[in-house]
């Protein structure tokens, strides 16, 4: 936790909040500060700046804030991912905030059992857990927009060329010709498939509405792994 | 798993092999596959090739194998990396391995705690099981060796300058002006700290015998994403 969010109902008054959770747990017990030092906190979907604490015990802490920096800018990257397995969702969802990926859509596959659609990892309430530890990692404030779109064939056909148009598109795809470009400026739309890949007939929908298949070399990487490969590749940080 | 690894004591003859354990539970249950059927397989430290399904029940699988092609390359690069949190291990070196870093040295570091050296993720047996995830993941099969460094100061001093020698040395430093570089054809060690990073102390005793500190971006990555994120930079796949 390299910054604390703040939320609305953490405040006492206009500058001062009052946390008791993993986050009072976090500066008591991780960073041991005290009364005077200094914490790096952050509001959601606002500004970063720096807390002075005015108050701790053991229950609880206070912290006089000031706000003043913008959290740092997104990659210019919607990721379209088919459904990860249940229990990679929680690391999955964390990187791809922490990474500074824009927006997130999630996708069905072939190859994504139905049943990882009913995983209490899909909670809001969860979901937003997760973004929220990639955001106190990387130190950024802006949760990404997350939607989910369960049936492949209209998504594509209907809703994603509007989302491309004016960007590039790529698809991750092992075997193709094309290598991942690097350090490209351009807003993109990135697809990745679930682990085993994309279907042909999926791969084929994406490629007829304009994606590129690019490829990551022969090593067949984990999906979360794919992912921080390729965004890295792609853009300059 | 993408490919199954051989190990010597599987043969049974010079080309047929015998699995019970968790490779033939992927065959039979995973893969679903029966007689007649292909597998993907590759000889520890050896060539990757083709088997032939000759036999299944509910306890076993034998396979005739036809090792033909070696194994994708390495990437040039050694990972001097502080020993992570024990729960890290695991995912982390298996990481290293499916991302094609040709050489781990594992050393301390001033917030390293000194409990971790004690992990049993650190048995030999168990390094190798983390080892081979990565390699069957990533459809390779050399095992990169693997070596402990647990005195900083001797290590860098009177080691690290003979391992550097030749090569590009980078060290991961958030903060530092120069952002890591991209596609680069040398050879190259790479230093990445622990959580929190290293000391002031350390990078500048890196720095002293030759290493370019190099960052990557406003973003504090975790120290899994930080290595993957630094070797798809630094290495074209």
């Amino acid at each position: 936790m390299n910054l604390i969010i703040l939320l609305a109902q953490d405040y006492i008054t206009d500058n001062l909040v009052k946390l008791s959770d993993e986050r009072f747990l976090q500066i008591k017990n991780i960073h041991q500060s005290t009364i005077g030092d200094n914490v790096k906190v952050g509001q959601l979907n606002g500004l970063i700046g720096q807390a002075i604490i005015t108050y701790i015990d053991d229950k609880q802490v206070e912290l006089r804030v000031l706000l003043n920096q913008p959290p740092p800018k997104k990659l210019p990257l919607t990721l379209v991912l088919a459904l990860p397995r249940p229990k990679m969702i929680r690391r999955i969802f964390r990187s791809v905030t922490e990474l500074g990926i824009e927006r997130l859509i999630i996708i069905n596959s072939y190859k994504v059992e139905k049943s990882f659609w009913k995983s209490p990892a899909l909670d809001t309430e969860n979901i937003e857990k997760y973004l929220i530890a990639g955001l106190q990692q990387a130190k950024d404030t802006v949760i990404p927009p997350v939607s989910f779109a369960r049936l492949f064939k209209p998504f594509v056909e209907d809703q994603l060329s509007n989302i491309i148009a004016g960007k590039r598109a790529f698809i991750a795809h092992p075997g193709t010709a094309i290598a991942c470009p690097t350090n490209i400026t351009e807003n993109a739309v990135l697809a990745v498939g679930p682990e085993g890949g994309f279907s042909q007939y999926e791969v084929e929908k994406f490629n007829e509405i304009g994606f590129e298949s690019i490829h990551l070399g022969p090593r067949i990487l984990r999906v979360e792994n794919a992912i921080t490969a390729l965004s890295s590749k792609l853009y300059q940080f």
